[in-house]
């Protein structure tokens, strides 16, 4: 595919540059591959380009983000025929087409009440807008003193102050301590370090253990609350299925226990779905997918299959009720909250999604997207593999038996010196994280088929097999 | 302009999808005026159109933010042309070419070595950056102990957790609190109010005693910083000329002061230029107008005039440094930051300021603003008129000669209940404001010219002078 290069000396001139003068995310500038920073420069379906023509495999949907895939002229086109038309409104006490059409669409999609959205430009900052419309709701309600905010460890929330705050990976939060004083953490529902979690007194093994292990990480919430004093406590965040650790699927019957323990505490419950909405799991939410009924959701990436920046908070009628009475006012928002391009996108991606049937599609092949991972279970470097719909985590171990992680050290040389760097040249965009235990991150974007998902596993295979020889 | 208005039918049925599902920002969902939420439907140049076809002049720039005026093709089109080609990509460790080219066009025009740049999605976002970085930057060069910030009463800086805490309105932080516990905040620069502000010691009335104002308004930096420990202390957050209470410019001197001090302290300036970069003072950068030197500016808005969502830290080579070791790394980020679309329309509106020659035309007209708001200075509820560029705020008073301001009641029945919604009735979009004192803001797109000034002062003198015999 190298007529999709860039010419050389461009090539090389945005390489200079990128060096000079972009700070990047979350990245280690100090330890970039010896060619400099990876340039991608074009996408089209389950594909990604870089600078020199090559074309990549996208594992990841952009960051679990392209629902419908790259390039798509149809949802560029809804952005650009709304810039042309009115390219900018705040939502500051004024209103525009799109924001409320996709507002209705989405209180239509939502689970039972959540019939009330908040526009943001990201996940961080939904989360934010959760927190702060859990806090007010209930000073506005005579229970002033409900403020914190039960979460799970190694659990990522964003990176704002309070959304990092609520995040549960130590390691993230310490360079910045002091952050927002009021989050407790607890277990988190990893059942394949259930013994670890529960200091050896719950181990699963079968359906049965599974559902014990859920019930006992769900009670753990519940002792929190009654730690910290119900009347303290505003709201639980919870990922459907938790992305950071590697994809920590609710035990049987977790959701549902955790909804009692909120009703009987009077705490809200606050599905995190900026990453298991839109079709990840195979619904159009998370707390679809499994039944439950949060009190709001959170919500970004998907909302626009990446094509534009946004985020929203989908919240129960019942919580926007006081801020209903004269006077009353959710003192939060943000400038580019529910852009008129964003939005715009958010509507036209909705119709996709109906129109070429994405749900069914991921609904129908998310059997065979295990089952192809599982495959690579054959691997003695491969620990574990789970995960829900079209999202997915490869545990990495240098003991099966053990189950034995590997030390920094290893991590460093094996997980980013080699496996990171080698999917990729080997033509898989993924990520490999050691937030928790090293794991492997796939979450393709919905369009992706049993083809892709053959090409994924040979591509983990070959690297995979070649990593367990240099521990 | 009926031509312009939606078919009824739609327009009614956008009202009552608007009215069940949409949360606004900032808004007093209870006090909606009696025909609803007002929907806005067009743009063009410095025009808004309503859902009846009804026209308005927009003297805020949508929210400081439209500075090339509404309703451009040309940058649409970069938009579209960006997201069919690569619409989504991350600057998680990799990189694409419009954040590349953007970055580097940022880093080519801010003061200094300014030559850093990480992107954001809004405001809020890029001062929570600015704050992280900060510490983060003490901690890796030996001084971990430093991490408070000091601020300025009555400014806003933004609804996150992090940024709300250097926020200085204490009515929209108490309904969250607690908040980030390590937020100090000093005078402001009101120099229409300089006597309450020192409590009677200073008043000012000409250039000599505006000066000593501003010399003793900096020094109050120095003095917190002194008092909390030079040692716990990460940084300065100013905006260029204050929004929140009416435009306070820096009195001559200010900021050359505030540079001294913080650099005798070790502490770094972080000019939050949300609002005063991009031309809205006539430079590209507030800190250029009134020739200062940041460590960190932070931005939004004007960044694309509005027509994509985006935010930027725009930082000092000198603090990236500790972060370009080996192993080091920020450990921050946003999905959705340095959007492709995002910067492509950032490079394109850089284009534009050049080919068209903006800030000549900002630089050009600013006068004749400033001297067509100053006529408004015979009426006797106007008793300042401040700002800088196409920024200004009118402050209104129930007193000129004692400068008394309106009561709680006064603000609410006069400010609200007939100033705004008049306003607005009359053609003109703009923003009354109590953060402060009660403040009519004005910041029009910077294609503006003399024509809308009168058109702006016309509708103001009207109703401002209407408001007087409500008083």
């Amino acid at each position: 595919m190298t007529e999709r290069a860039l010419p050389p000396e461009e090539a090389s001139r945005l390489q200079s540059a990128a060096t000079q003068h972009l700070w990047m995310h979350f990245t280690r500038h100090g330890d970039l591959p010896e060619t400099g920073v990876p340039i991608m420069t074009r996408g089209e379906g389950v594909h990604l380009w870089d600078a020199d023509g090559k074309r990549y495999i996208d594992g990841l949907a952009g960051l679990f983000t392209s629902q419908l895939g790259h390039g798509r002229r149809d949802l560029a086109e809804a952005a650009a025929q709304q810039m042309g038309t009115l390219e900018f409104m705040p939502l500051w006490s004024y209103a525009h087409p799109p924001a409320i059409e996709l507002a209705e669409r989405l209180a239509g999609l939502t689970p039972g009440d959540l019939d009330r959205v908040f526009f943001t430009n990201s996940g961080s900052e939904a989360v934010e807008t959760a927190w702060k419309l859990a806090k007010n709701y209930f000073r506005l309600t005579g229970r002033p003193g409900k403020h914190k905010v039960i979460s799970r460890t190694t659990a990522y929330h964003g990176t704002t102050h309070g959304a990092l705050s609520i995040t549960g990976l130590a390691g993230l939060k310490q360079p910045f301590e002091p952050l927002v004083p009021s989050t407790v953490h607890v277990s988190n529902t990893n059942a394949y370090r259930a013994s670890e979690l529960t200091a050896g007194a719950l181990e699963v093994t079968d359906e049965q253990s599974l559902e014990r292990f859920g019930r006992w990480a769900a009670d753990q919430i519940g002792l929190a609350i009654e730690a910290e004093g119900a009347d303290s406590v505003a709201a639980v965040f919870l990922e459907p299925v938790q992305n950071a650790g590697g994809c920590f699927p609710p035990p049987p019957g977790y959701f549902q226990r955790v909804r009692e323990i909120c009703d009987e505490h009077d705490v809200l419950l606050v599905s995190d779905e900026v990453i298991c909405a839109f079709g990840r799991l195979g619904h159009m939410f998370g707390a679809e997918h499994f039944d439950y009924q949060p009190d709001m959701i959170t919500t970004a990436k998907g909302i626009t299959s990446g094509y534009a920046p946004l985020g929203a908070v989908l919240a129960s009628e019942r919580l926007m009720e006081p801020f209903l009475q004269s006077g009353a006012m959710f003192g939060h928002g943000y400038t580019f909250g529910g852009h008129p391009a964003s939005t715009a996108v958010g509507v036209k991606n909705l119709e996709i999604f109906e129109s070429e049937g994405v749900l069914e599609h991921v609904q129908q092949h998310a059997g065979t997207f295990r089952s192809t991972l599982e495959r690579l279970l054959d691997l003695p470097i491969v620990g574990d593999v789970r995960g829900e719909g079209y999202f997915y985590g490869i545990e990495l171990v240098k003991d099966k038996t053990t189950r034995a992680s590997f030390s920094a050290e290893e991590s460093e040389r094996i997980l980013f010196g080699f496996i990171s760097k080698k999917l990729f040249e080997e033509g898989l965009y993924c990520r490999a994280d050691d937030r928790g235990d090293p794991v492997i991150q796939l979450s393709p974007p919905l369009i992706a088929g049993p083809e892709d998902f053959e090409e994924i596993e040979q591509i983990l295979r070959h690297v995979l097999s070649e990593a367990w020889t240099l521990l």
